[in-house]
């Protein structure tokens, strides 16, 4: 590790973001019997969806800065140690040698702190373009979530004047609950198995007429959270036109490869979906602790893992991917890939993370630097494909956590 | 606290910056009877030295990232609760209500985590101005430290090709040692005591010739560590004229205030000696702990404090502040005040910077923001001096910390 010398850099934020709107995207037809069914209940998004879903989200949302580090590129392009390779089944082998250059496109900075805010702001404006301002308004909308798409929900809400009902656990932690009020939400709590809680919500909806905005399983939200896609291509082709030297080739080529976490699968299948017509390969990053790779099970024997029951550190990662946020990631010309990581492997990453480049993200947000670093099926799937090496766009997606967290993990 | 929707903007980042250098400083003459004096052993730095300084170091250091943040100006923006006041001589009186907006200097960005790069490179490239390449190469430079300034000059030392011995004491953490090793500087040991220290110092220099190149005490130290005021000038200039509404006013003007660490001087030193020309005011911030606030209370009686025997969490902040800094810190013309804060004021101050900026700051980077959040007499001054309020530059000096010590601070 002789690259202790090397502090992060910050240089696509000198660039402007040029983007072709794609301003001929017309909506598919909307089933008008039931006005409270998903927008888009089976339409699998397309790329020119998240050009228009940027148009929207725009004036809300952060354009979140695309960082590099020669630290992490020199680690993750150094062969693991024996000893790491000891635990896994290429004991003995050589480990893979890859080459890696990262650009980190960082959610943690995004509003609210991860990148819910663009799928919860998209959704939003869309039900307002489809049923106008005065039904939304006076409807409201609701979720069920304890996470950051009750506050994406709550902030978005609040910004475009629309009352958001958030139904959370009773067990939620005081600080999101207060997190989730601070946007101007109404709280309402519920038990915390998913019976419980959409008991509550139908209850809520058949008081107030409440629009339900599902945290990932949605044609909408999937589209929001792929505009950070739009933006990191863009940054991407930007920054390597100035500083050729960042990139492992200096054609000015696109990216290789972008990784992402999967959870529900929104971001991931937003994600694919917008480098669908593109050369970047898209892959996926899990935890393996207790099951909570289903995705990548689901991959393993062509159906998808529906129940999840997983405690793992990463505890954004913990639900079973949605059924579109499926179709997406299934398609392996979408997809090629997701891998899963142990909970010492996505630790260790945010150390490297936190300690080195000096930014705060969660568990969840690094289970695709975790990929790059220490899992060697993906290693050597990147040694094989180019001994040159590859360009890996990697999306922290969220830093909310706490300094005592950040304690307990380490202790 | 109504702000949590806003996550830190790194909008600055956008620009280029714009520098005027002097090209016409002279430096004063040189003793030449014994070439291992401090090279300008008691001339005061002025800003145009700083210029100059600036011009040499600058293919070597990062321009670190100038960062604002909307939820810590609320904060500080507020006034302090009755509970808080309760522990302070304000109890029972009206809590003041200042109004800030903040532009944040992030040397915790700079090359080996911390400003202590740009002194170090400076102080390098000086002596091999004046003593020749191959005399300085020969003879190699020396310093006791166990902390940033051991990390900086290995470095200047290994990319300027000149051998760096640098002593540290038996007890210094392995993580320390192994990180300035890694810039190939020879390490030798001693005991912890500052005698047992320069003893081995002297042992090394009378075998091997090595130039002492201290921590802060010295001209081209605290003109190096100023560029970092230079570079906030420009991209505050620059960022308010693209973002007026970052400002608290929207006339354009030059900062009202800048707030730096203090521990031997030579940042704050630097720092006061670029805006001396100025309208900006320059002010200090210490750990008031076991006496850690040795500047301020040297300038309550007028006479430098030479000892300091202090624990604080600061741990950058330890020292006395040195000779030639007392002399420009103790101009009132330089320096309009120091103020201290607790140990809890800095572990808050940390907390929101981690929490909500999502940046990773070492404890003695936070003191200053600590005064303008939770230091009174600092809040009434700026609440009398200007009702509506200060833009104020803080300078976050650097960001070398582990999980397991912020774990343990907040356990």
């Amino acid at each position: 590790m002789a690259a202790l010398a090397s502090a992060p850099r910050y240089p696509d934020l000198t660039l402007t973001l040029t983007l072709t709107i794609t301003s001929s995207y017309h909506r598919p037809p909307i089933p008008s019997s039931h006005h409270d069914l998903p927008l888009h209940p089976r339409t699998i998004p397309h790329p020119a969806a998240i050009h228009a879903a940027y148009t929207l989200i725009q004036p809300h949302v952060h354009q979140t800065p695309l960082l590099t580090c020669q630290t992490l590129n020199t680690i993750a392009s150094t062969p693991q140690s024996a000893e790491a390779l000891s635990v896994t089944p290429y004991e003995g082998q050589a480990p893979a040698n890859p080459t890696f250059r990262f650009f980190f496109k960082c959610e943690n900075y995004q509003r609210i702190g991860a990148f819910k805010a663009r799928g919860a702001f998209h959704a939003l404006l869309r039900l307002i373009a489809e049923k106008g301002k005065e039904e939304v308004a006076r409807r409201g909308v609701i979720t069920h979530s304890s996470g950051n798409h009750a506050q994406a929900l709550a902030l978005a809400a609040s910004t475009l004047g629309v009352p958001a009902y958030i139904i959370m656990p009773t067990i939620s932690t005081p600080s999101k609950i207060a997190g989730t009020k601070s946007h101007g939400a109404e709280v309402i709590f519920s038990g915390s198995t998913s019976v419980e809680r959409e008991a509550v919500v139908e209850e809520v909806q058949a008081k107030t007429g409440a629009i339900l905005v599902p945290p990932y399983d949605d044609f909408n939200i999937i589209c929001g959270q792929g505009t950070c896609a739009l933006e990191l291509e863009g940054q991407y082709r930007d920054l390597v036109k100035e500083k050729p030297q960042l990139s492992i080739r200096s054609e000015g080529k696109a990216l290789d490869a972008v990784i992402t976490p999967i959870g529900g699968g929104g971001l991931n299948a937003g994600v694919a979906t917008f480098f669908s017509d593109k050369t970047t390969k898209v892959f996926g990053a899990e935890p393996s602790f207790e099951g909570g790779d289903d995705c990548r099970r689901g991959l393993d024997t062509g159906e998808r893992v529906d129940a999840v029951s997983t405690l793992t550190i990463a505890d954004g990662l913990r639900t079973p991917v949605g059924l579109l946020n499926w179709e997406v990631i299934a398609d392996r010309e979408k997809v090629a890939g997701v891998f899963a990581v142990t909970e010492e492997q996505i630790k260790a990453a945010m150390r490297l993370v936190l300690e080195r480049m000096k930014v705060v993200v969660e568990p969840s947000a690094v289970v695709g630097l975790a990929v790059c670093l220490y899992n060697e099926e993906f290693r050597r799937l990147v040694e094989k494909e180019a001994p040159e090496g590859w360009d890996v766009g990697i999306v922290f997606s969220g830093g909310n956590t706490t300094v005592e967290a950040i304690g307990k993990l380490f202790s």
